[in-house]
């Protein structure tokens, strides 16, 4: 019998990130303060982030960078994931391709984002800090650095995207059960939620807006940083432990994945899982190896949005970022996968797309959830809406190889598990979720003013 | 560094399930015939269970079972499952106690429930069953039913307690995704839920009332056959991968439990961990291991119950069981534990009990949440309410060391996560729970009649 699952031990947790710009053959272009116009230094980030993060954000020329023994201590509590041969799915779609996942579903929190936040909140406890604050768009990030902060005994104040905080209560119980504050964004509690809030009191908050809240409260509060769950390098750099796992793991299994897919909120499970990967295509080894960003059609930033400069929050406190972007003030649609809800897709992943190394494709909601409802009834395991657009998108793979007789080897990030999300679930059994249409006008207007940020 | 985690491979997963029957010195008393009262026979079963239960469920002299190759191929999704070494947990109780979990809850519906969900539903198909009808509490073993009737083919019916029903929400989801049909109980689909639905308009239900209903359709539908989750001899026999597992994994961690521990509702999860170690009790190779099963103390019928046969069900409509009841007729409070609400104790551990080869705790509901939150800040994991019980068990063990300064080696069951419970969560933080006191009274007045029934 074929083996279904593989496992790695302890040892196996890799002693080292990778840091994918040094083989970048066109870097990205520098992060841009948006008061000096001047590309960035490391100092200019102390205010927000802990030193160590600004300087791992910044690096471009070391490719590995050790992992703390005290943060690989705690990967050992779920760490090495399992790779998990899909047979089910492989059986229900009849299709000749091998389909792989890495099932990051089985950390505490439920997804991937444990992963960087350990290593973010060490950082800070290692600094002296004393409070940090964070964003949360369906709560896996919120819930990952709770129970991060509470391990290394920092406090925490979650702003958590008000559609998300009313949507996946759950989610919020989790975090207050780590011992989190969490609050609702936009909020009254920061200058920039009381804007938003006054110009628009029935918005329903978004990735942006709450990253304005948190940045704004980790600035004005003494001995607080601020901690982010996706789109910059150095998170990026913490998921790689994603992928070079699943690189031992697909050589246990004695095949090298022909497509790397997974979804695409802000990049941090997709540049987890690709990037180890993608070092190999990168130095010529495996030229063939297509990377997919699953994104969702109701925010397309990488297939339909603009290469340009871009602020990664919606108020604009934040660095101005070299990437593709539907405009930091583009409010996307009410999907349940919370956590795609982003504008923007994060410099290195933005450059790779925009020199054709990496792949985009956009989900609508429905497709998602079908393929959620296929994959839970094969394998067993009821996917995260956001994670259901990888799934969506292997499906598709794997059927293209079924109509041309290829038997090509997929792999996918299963980023993380729905047990969370069944509310959503509930709606799609009642034909009351929608698929949501960008048009082209929506997106020439929260773009058209992106030039002048510059 | 010491080990955190000790893992298997696939090839581990068990062969057979252990019987423990052959090893006890004192057998359990066999079931009785209700209307014949005779002992029964495993084709008086035939009508309600799969043929091959029905014969599981009276095997008094095979100790190893074989599992069918079809239900180990499903096994590897998940299991082999991780024995952890609870290191967060020893430090913040600074205890010399080394504590040890075996993990459960990695399952894809969350829990243990799943080693015999797949068991039952794999041995109907084999006969030809299209449809099957079940009960849940807490949702754990519905969930798990859901999956496992999806796999194999066969149409499913669960009967959820009422409360449950409206407490878990999300779990009720999970097996609609599943795709099963859920009735909240008691219902007026069966006879047995309109006479208690009449009697008592707002019964909130309980495990005993859901059998009675599902036996009554299971009995009533042409092709049709009952699973039970737990209590039952079978139920517990398919749970010992649990401990042959963690046998393997102790040995690896080179230590040997002095307690194990497991919660205690009808039975499957404790007997699962506990009956492969028990069986080097039970042969006098390891006499003082203790076993200790914790159940809630607003149902506590190993710790105050009766010794006597008793249904199965709160209709009347299982076979005699002889074991710890509080009878069939005791209503338990509404703890979130649902899946401990059970009025009676399985006939193996019972007289394991009777004859003090294992103890039994009870655990205020109250206590059981403040161990669960310890746990889940010390080691990542919320658990189950459920496997809180086993958890407080633990920690009471643990101080109890503290105090001695005995080095002395726990294992415990977590038998599932509180993903899906997160509401209790809630109630406990907003200090909205309670504990529930059982007065002899209560206990006198719904066992008194018992001995009539023989």
């Amino acid at each position: 019998m074929e083996r279904k699952k593989f496992l790695l031990n302890e040892n196996d947790i890799p002693q080292a990130w990778y840091n994918v710009i040094p083989d970048m053959a066109q870097k990205p272009a520098p992060l841009i303060h948006p008061a000096t116009k001047q590309p960035l230094k490391a100092e200019d980030l102390y205010p927000i982030f802990s030193k160590a993060a600004s300087e791992q954000e910044l690096n471009t020329t070391d490719s590995w960078i050790e992992i703390p023994e005290a943060v690989r201590e705690m990967y050992r509590i779920w760490r090495p994931t399992p790779l998990v041969r899909a047979t089910g799915l492989e059986k229900l779609l009849d299709t000749p391709a091998h389909i792989y996942f890495k099932n990051e579903s089985v950390s505490p929190v439920g997804s991937h984002k444990l992963n960087s936040a350990l290593a973010q909140a060490y950082y800070c406890k290692q600094e002296g800090v004393t409070n940090i604050t964070t964003e949360t768009g369906a709560g896996q990030w919120g819930a990952a650095l709770s129970l991060a902060a509470k391990h290394f005994g920092l406090e925490l104040a979650v702003y958590m995207v008000k559609i998300s905080y009313n949507q996946k209560p759950y989610r919020r119980s989790m975090m207050q059960t780590y011992g989190a504050e969490v609050i609702s964004s936009p909020s009254m509690s920061t200058k920039a939620g009381r804007k938003i809030i006054t110009d628009n009191p029935t918005y329903q908050g978004s990735l942006g807006t709450a990253i304005s809240e948190a940045v704004e409260l980790a600035i004005s509060t003494p001995n607080c940083k601020y901690v982010l769950g996706s789109v910059l390098n150095h998170v990026a750099l913490h998921q790689t432990v994603i992928g070079l796992e699943a690189e031992k793991q697909m050589a246990m299994a004695e095949e090298y994945p022909d497509v790397v897919i997974a979804c695409f909120g802000g990049g941090s499970n997709f540049a987890g899982l690709s990037f180890p990967f993608l070092r190999h295509k990168l130095n010529g080894e495996t030229p063939d190896t297509r990377f997919i960003a699953a994104e969702p059609a109701s925010c397309p930033k990488l297939t339909r949005g603009v290469f340009q400069y871009d602020f990664g929050d919606e108020a604009g406190y934040t660095p101005l970022i070299p990437m593709y972007t539907l405009g930091h003030n583009f409010c996307p649609a009410n999907i349940h996968a919370g956590g795609l809800r982003y504008h923007g897709g994060g410099a290195i992943i933005s450059q790779l797309k925009h020199d054709n190394i990496i792949d985009a494709v956009d989900i609508p909601q429905l497709e998602s959830f079908k393929a959620a409802t296929m994959f839970a009834r094969s394998e067993g395991i009821i996917p995260a809406p956001e994670s259901s657009h990888a799934i969506a998108a292997t499906i598709n793979e794997a059927l293209k190889c079924k109509v041309s007789g290829e038997k090509k080897t997929i792999l996918f990030n299963l980023s993380g598990h729905g047990l969370i999300d069944m509310a959503a679930y509930d709606r799609y059994f009642a034909n009351d979720l929608t698929n949501y249409e960008v048009t082209a006008e929506d997106i020439a207007k929260t773009t058209k003013d992106l030039e002048k940020l510059l």
